[in-house]
């Protein structure tokens, strides 16, 4: 059976989604945030990460809590993903801010357009210290889409102390309300229907669409439908990446 | 005796404090905290204040939530106090929100130099909304000190929607910590001495200096010395001022 831990794939799946439209380069958007992000990380100290969906690079503003994670001197990367943060992390971390990041991403991309940039994520990570110590992180994630909101073109992240407790670890704000919803109780059928749900799971446990078809007692042809649709929902290429995708999602279990 | 509601009184002694130091101007300061905010609105709806200090003018960027707030098309002020929204706080709210600026500036102006950037301000404000209802409003103060970390060259405000509870009305946070430090429980040594508070409790009962001198046991060069200590502390005037200011902040009681 495919194994719960598969942070290189998700982190592929999650490139692929959030590379996945052209868009145009433009420089001033960048260098506005990058201008915010030095005005930040001197008003609140925080680490700044700003990244490129589509030159794929990074930009990270390392404000006075950067000296606490180790950060000095850093700044950039060519690639959408601050490796250096992530290494920082112990690996289920790494694997849990991946999966509040896809499940932010498949929040928001049900969201009428102009409902999309009210929400931004929140998350407590935790990240080792050079000395071996464990310190929990406020990691807040903020989307910049096109002007025709339809593309991510650039993904804002903050790292910074705990000031207040989440209760949970990670939620969607909507900071418009200041509501928040738990993403660990965010109900599968924003992704998946319940009964694509139940096909992928039978797809899961080994089963071929005929004995699929047979036990749900629908078409041949309709298996073959929900197959299609589970993977366009999950932007994935095959089964078996919308097997693990949906078992890191907590959409099917094991 | 003086009656503990002075809002006018409280907003000219902040003014004076903030303002005191002449300061010159600096316009690329100014033109990226403006960009600053203009990203922020976009990124968390907020509703973000610049004052500026030298010039005694506000710059008021209102991003999404200030339609909830009803400041739709609301851009500057002459005044270092964003007045359009000071008048939708509740008159107990606006006292609320000038001791809290009030205790917070005494705290950060008993900080080494090179610790003042690292604090801001976390007040819980209620406000009144064209409706008649009121809403908890989140508002966070950073200073911009000079390059010499002596004067406040600006105030950044923000106002958005409460996300997490704080457990008390006003706290300053340390930004690279995330220790918190509530306001209300500050101690008043930070500000005055015992002694001096001592000395402004019976000033406040309406005793003259020679009187105070017999009680407290110390000369009347003594207590003089203590009053211009007071005045200076407070940054006021006189000894009625002092005593206001001192009453409003829990200082001496009434």
């Amino acid at each position: 059976m495919v194994k719960n831990n598969h942070f290189k794939d998700n982190r592929r799946q999650l490139d692929r989604l959030l590379r996945s439209a052209p868009l145009p380069a433009d420089g001033s958007r960048m260098a506005e945030l990058i201008g915010y992000a030095h005005t930040l990380t001197r008003l609140e100290n925080t680490v700044v990460v700003i990244s490129d969906m589509q030159r794929g690079e990074s930009r990270i503003i390392a404000g006075g809590f950067g000296v606490t994670l180790g950060l000095t001197g850093y700044d950039s990367e060519d690639s959408i993903w601050e490796q250096r943060i992530l290494e920082l992390m112990l690996p289920e971390e790494r694997e849990n801010k991946f999966i509040a990041e896809l499940r932010f991403f498949h929040f928001v991309r049900h969201l009428p357009k102009h409902r999309k940039s009210d929400y931004y994520l929140e998350c407590i990570l935790r990240f080792i210290l050079e000395d071996g110590s464990n310190i929990n992180v406020m990691h807040k994630m903020y989307y910049v889409y096109d002007d025709e909101n339809e593309n991510v073109m650039y993904a804002v992240c903050q790292y910074s102390p705990i000031v207040s407790d989440l209760k949970c670890k990670s939620r969607c704000v909507n900071s418009l309300t200041g509501e928040t919803i738990d993403l660990a109780s965010t109900d599968n059928d924003g992704i998946l229907s319940g009964r694509e749900c139940r096909v992928l799971s039978l797809i899961n446990d080994g089963m071929k669409s005929a004995e699929i078809a047979e036990r749900l007692h629908i078409s041949i042809h309709t298996v073959s439908r929900h197959r299609q649709e589970i993977l366009s929902k999950l932007k994935v290429r095959n089964s078996i990446e919308a097997c693990r995708l949906a078992m890191v999602m907590g959409l099917i279990s094991q």
